[in-house]
């Protein structure tokens, strides 16, 4: 049986997502035919569905003339014979906002987009019940890109586990920012009150905008707002009704002096006046053996979510993350409820290779269960 | 639609496993039914496989009388009229031979036994072939009880990702052994050449064994095979011909004149003979600011599989394990390369309930795609 795709935001993810599909393709049968393709103006597909060749689709999508109009894409997609996989490659609010009629005309969903997990409760819950219905809705890259992260909450929570505390660094800049500014091997030397050689906020807040690690506004990093979604989507799949990411405390990075900067430009020409106040929270942070990181926690016994910047002892699995790695530690009743020793992922949570990845075994995981397995006997 | 499930082995995991399930159906719609019940000698099931209580399964299987023949049973089980799915809870290497013959019944397989994908090569593949045919067979505990280490590694590899190495500490107990005798707190008295306070290798075996953490004879944990068998599966499914876990060098932590000790005590006895050797390991590993650690590799571009006592910087995660957890690091292309940060998975890797855990999730993978979903517009 082949199973259509249907690909919605050709960006980077979109871009690696449909070189590793054609990829898979050729290393199996073909199983997956690409029927569909739309950025935010345009769309290309036939009312009966053709399949569009993965060598030719960058030239497919620029000839495209029909306009993205989602109600039409879905009414065409509707009249699929075999099922249809819709894979959202965006971050759009509007998209998500449809998940939930998109799953009642059983047509599986997979993507990294945040919002449709993270934005209001009872949408959410809608999309979820629906799930369970006619269509699927896989989104493990909406949290740690291609980690194992949903997967892994998923099988604990459906396994009958008790989730006692998630705690993690989900955001790949802000885990560079602090891996840089506090890391480990220079507890030693604050110690003794020298932070020669070491760098300033400010500093490192510009070589990760030079860089291209950062938002091209740094302050859409800093807010911790990107942080907190993925706090919700967490949250939300371990049983807490979580209304919406500013239902919570987030602490926000930025300098309440600097929030109503025009720019994000005039902003990092503000941020060395705060330098000092970053440097006293690292020196103290040494003088207990510890570093600084931007954490998100979940303490499920007191229902308490919170994003803030946090003292780690050295000796710690997030004290140790080397770039931009993201880390998530599970604390549960089977792995040994607070005290134990926690289930730990960790590695690259950003880029479009990784999250492509996440995507395509989200498909991969559809196309298994629509395909099914016969009985014995049958 | 209902699944039939058989259980075979109601040991520490098979008594986890049936509580966890009885727990999951009452939160559920009761999809599970248990059918079938064996231990070595006896099995409980009917010829027209009525439902066994899950609250009495203990009693039912003590009145048993059924000789617990596979292949009755499996005569039976293939009446079956929804799918089945047998959970091997053994290590029985008999049954584990079987594996391709059941899934050709289009029984399905969810097993934490080594035995059937770490023996021969050959009904390896076979097992491999015909889990893509009707039946499916997933063993997520085989490596690491419940931690996502067979799934990662599978969405790694059918998503077109490339290995580059992997490697890690696999053992329970061997991680507590070394956890215990080679911390990276000892580092600094060590380089002074002050080893006092800090065990010997013999002792720190033997109070391993007290508390139950090894084998009745410490020496089938510390000939590494058991090792060995998660090495060649994690090789196997990663692409490597490996012909058996014997074919690969395994290095043994049991000294050359303490083999043919003839019990565990005599082996205890003797071991304390050599705690100079270990103490000699230890003192040179902390010289290179660096721990003693059981771990086992796979270096995909030189085809090379070896279970060693290696050192690992004090930075190192697998310096800074804790307890009996297990570890994996992946490297992968996408993740960098053998020069990038791997994708780690981290937690305890044995006990009854994370092993059962690991089952239940494949169960219920299972369950997903033999359930199937109708594709639009049917």
């Amino acid at each position: 049986m082949s199973i259509n795709v249907a690909v919605i935001g050709p960006g980077g993810v979109g871009k690696a997502f449909l070189s590793q599909l054609a990829q898979y393709n050729k290393r199996s049968d073909n199983t997956y035919k690409l029927v569909l393709l739309a950025r935010s103006k345009v769309a290309a597909y036939t009312d009966d569905l053709q399949e569009i060749a993965f060598d030719s689709w960058q030239s497919t999508l620029d000839k495209a003339i029909k306009p993205a109009d989602l109600t039409a894409m879905l009414a065409t997609l509707k009249t699929s014979k075999v099922p249809v996989i819709l894979v959202d490659n965006t971050s759009n609010e509007a998209i998500a906002a449809r998940y939930g009629e998109i799953l009642d005309l059983g047509i599986h969903i997979a993507t990294p987009n945040k919002k449709g997990f993270s934005s209001d409760l009872q949408a959410f819950k809608d999309t979820q019940r629906k799930a369970k219905g006619r269509g699927l809705c896989f989104h493990e890259s909406s949290v740690g890109a291609g980690l194992p992260i949903l997967s892994t909450l998923k099988d604990l929570v459906e396994t009958g586990d008790t989730i006692c505390k998630i705690e993690g660094i989900f955001s790949g800049t802000l885990s560079y920012l602090f891996n840089t500014f506090s890391p480990a091997s220079a507890i030693d030397a604050l110690k003794q009150g020298d932070d020669v050689g070491l760098p300033k906020f400010s500093q490192v807040v510009q070589v990760a905008k030079d860089s291209g690690f950062t938002e091209p506004d740094p302050r859409d990093d800093l807010n911790g707002l990107d942080v907190a979604r993925k706090l919700t989507i967490l949250s939300r799949l371990s049983g807490l009704d979580i209304a919406s990411p500013t239902s919570f405390p987030v602490q926000s990075l930025i300098p309440e002096a600097l929030e109503s900067c025009e720019s994000g430009d005039a902003f990092l020409k503000g941020l060395p006046d705060h330098d000092d106040a970053y440097g006293k929270q690292r020196a103290e942070a040494a003088q207990n053996d510890s570093v600084l990181r931007f954490v998100g926690s979940i303490e499920m016994a007191t229902q308490q979510v919170s994003v803030a910047l946090k003292a780690f002892p050295k000796t710690s699995a997030f004290a140790g993350l080397k770039g931009s790695d993201n880390v998530v530690a599970f604390y549960t009743e089977r792995y040994g409820g607070l005290e134990g020793n926690p289930l730990i992922v960790q590695g690259a949570g950003a880029g479009g290779d990784v999250t492509a990845m996440g995507v395509l075994a989200d498909v991969l995981k559809i196309g298994a269960i629509v395909q099914g397995r016969p009985g014995p006997g049958q």
